[in-house]
């Protein structure tokens, strides 16, 4: 761990100004953080950084989980928060432009009060930032019908290592110009160049909302129902979230804050939306497709809301994730699993937590998108050893040819994972293309693989 | 232009066999043509094509239109269409895999018998295929719903210029493990890697399809509209085809193939589709929408097909592009321009044209996707002047902050007028990543970009 040289934050103090650099202590993140407000304060600041061979953590929202932002080597943080504006709503083109430090809501709701949808959505969207969005490729609860954060980028403003700009703030559907470079920066965790601007691509908003909790007697019915609604809600379905009984029961236990919309008991539970236009018939359409289902023998119960907030009750259900973590500590986990291995999978994972004294294990997920949460605690702190959890865990992910990491990424937190879901000449191409992008790696040095991979 | 070393031509001829190693003649393209049959053997020739220096072309359907298999520096033809099989169709996780000299058409209709659809559809379809699709993006005529090729590939196996074979065959929808570098190699036209499998996502298959052809009033009527409908056919919108009177008229002028559906006269004629899941109500739904379009003033005269016939007829009308051809040499454009600019683009190019004695040109495109062609023709060879046509319609395409390739590609048709549509520091990262991935520039040379910029 080195400190940034006197030299340098002088520069870099005249560069930026008092508001521009700033001491916030924190325990395992670095403490001075630059603030630049202007793409060309980013750009002047990483040449300076560049030259001296200082390391940068570029942030904004700080929302992530896989360890992203930690000091690993006297990084300066690098806060895009006052590069924050929404900069045109186009609503011709049917696209926005922001600074990356936007907030997700922000953007979200002014697109809104246009009538237009920034389709991405997720539980932090009060705090995390478009820019972290696509450093990260951020997934959350409509990728089944809008695509991750990836399909819904148009353009980008990225600064290089060296502070070279490059602007390729496209808003075009289609550019087939040569490589179709910001491809490469988005889910790059912040390691190869600092995202400054972003063109996102918008939709029309949704004028209808229909929700509906259902209980499946078995695993198998409810894979055959995710393809039958999908092909009966005809590009409509944005939600498929798989809940199983440990999540449920849980959750709806007697002396929570939610009252079960289904009784406790079933084998599965999917909680399932569409997006339309037409509120009436959709509304209607909606309710004959699930007693279609229900007919087929794909559900055994269900539950439609019928008004706003018992939509919202559903959904509270669902993201009410954090409930699981006052039984004890846990190891989280956010893997892809093919639906073909899934209850497979799990099987494995619930007979090993079967087998530590006191542990507690939850599963859900985005089954729509093959990703799984799982949440594996143990009650008793003593008796809870993480690492031996993930090592189990990611062995599985490993033996059923699936993904370490399907939406938070790599970070600090999975690195040592990451060979688990690639190859070896898979790994080599992200070293030498690091190599090729940050040869002096200052920009998130050690994340998603330690510099030594790289030297 | 040199000739293959006599000893690497006996190294090939002892891999690949006498079926793997065939001489075509053809004026432009490369002579002398391997064609593996496995992903081994893609590695083996490449291995020795790297250590000899010999530049490759790889090619499969030959259904470019830019250029990109002309014999630059004597090159030798890769074929991938031994390698051709539909591997595997995964009904569960809805994709298909397949190698990637697979026609298009061919895996289109495995997976339709399975009851899943392969989006991607494009005029060449019984001769394009799936790996060319890949290495071109390409888009086609459903992109406003589906997305371009790069949308649809989940996973890629790649060989690399040295041999390296790069597997990443993932079947995930979300995988956020480190780079995805699939994405390098999607759209780059073969000079990065040689695509040789592809796991495509599959979607449910359409139950009902409505078509309809929509006269419209003005420029700034058919943008409302391509809103409009977006908005209230919610996710099932695939088409929304313009074209210009120039090219409508002429296509059902007295004498021609086609009945006009529509009187003739209209300023713009737009051909829509949606593709849905309830035959009955979907119609029902699309008449509605139509009715109000009309109500709303956004449309002045529309036709909806009654039948699948009916939808061909109002297609084949859209299709016929080549019907211009006749008419004399002409310089074809596959152009994006977003559509607050599209009317003041197409006015200065057709300026341009009238000012040409016996010129012609006429307009159309893929309006939901900002993406135009043109093909501006002289009835008189002696007057054609293509190179001057293509200099003033692609400066346009500059002024208008355009794309000189929306689908198509760069190949060599477009390589002088990349910088139109791309920065110097965009250029200068390609440059680097072809250096990176392929040192010693044996891969498709000379298209995107000419050899001495990655010298």
């Amino acid at each position: 761990m080195s400190t940034p040289a006197p030299e340098l934050m002088a520069q870099l103090r005249e560069l930026l100004g008092e508001k521009g650099v700033r001491e916030e202590p924190h325990p395992v993140w670095p403490n001075t953080v630059l603030k630049p407000e202007t793409t060309e304060q980013v750009s002047a600041l990483l040449k300076l950084c560049h030259d001296a061979g200082q390391a940068v953590i570029p942030w904004a929202g700080k929302t992530g989980l896989v360890d992203s932002l930690n000091d690993t080597c006297g990084e300066l943080g690098l806060s895009l928060e006052r590069m924050n504006a929404v900069e045109e709503i186009d609503e011709l083109n049917r696209s926005c432009t922001v600074q990356a430090g936007c907030i997700l809501q922000v953007a979200a709701e002014a697109c809104a009060e246009k009538g237009l949808l920034l389709p991405l959505d997720l539980g932090a969207r009060g705090s995390a930032t478009v820019g972290g969005n696509v450093a990260t490729n951020a997934g959350g609860n409509r990728v089944i019908r809008y695509g991750m954060m990836r399909e819904m980028v148009l353009g980008l403003e990225v600064v290089l290592a060296d502070g070279t700009v490059v602007s390729s703030l496209n808003k075009m559907l289609k550019n087939n110009t040569g490589y179709d470079l910001k491809q490469w920066f988005i889910g790059a965790e912040g390691t190869l160049g600092v995202i400054t601007r972003v063109v996102v691509r918008l939709r029309p908003l949704p004028r209808s909302q229909n929700t509906a909790l259902i209980a499946c007697a078995d695993f198998d019915s409810v894979t055959r129902l995710l393809g039958w609604l999908d092909a009966n809600t005809a590009g409509t379905l944005s939600a498929f979230e798989c809940m199983w009984p440990s999540f449920y029961n849980y959750v709806t236990r007697e002396g929570s804050l939610h009252r079960p919309p289904l009784a406790q008991g079933y084998p599965y539970y999917v909680l399932v939306e569409t997006l339309g236009s037409r509120p009436e018939e959709d509304l209607e359409r909606f309710e004959q497709v699930l007693g279609d289902a229900f007919e087929q023998e794909l559900i055994v119960d269900a539950v439609i809301a019928k008004s706003q907030a018992e939509s919202h009750a559903i959904w509270e259900i669902r993201d009410d994730v954090l409930n699981f973590m006052a039984q004890g500590p846990a190891a989280l986990f956010d893997v892809s699993i093919t639906v073909d291995q899934m209850a497979a999978f799990i099987g494995e994972v619930e007979a090993f937590m079967n087998g530590i004294p006191d542990s507690y294990n939850v599963t859900f997920g985005h089954l729509g998108d093959s990703n799984l949460h799982l949440i594996l605690g143990n009650t008793k702190a003593d008796n809870f050893d993480k690492s031996a959890i993930e090592n189990h865990v990611y062995a599985l992910v490993e033996k059923y040819s699936g993904s370490v990491s399907a939406e938070h990424g790599i970070g600090l937190a999975k690195r040592e994972h990451l060979d688990r879901s690639r190859s070896e000449e898979e790994l080599q191409l992200m070293y030498a293309m690091k190599r090729m992008l940050d040869p002096k790696n200052i920009l998130n040095p050690n994340k998603v693989f330690s510099a030594d991979k790289v030297a």
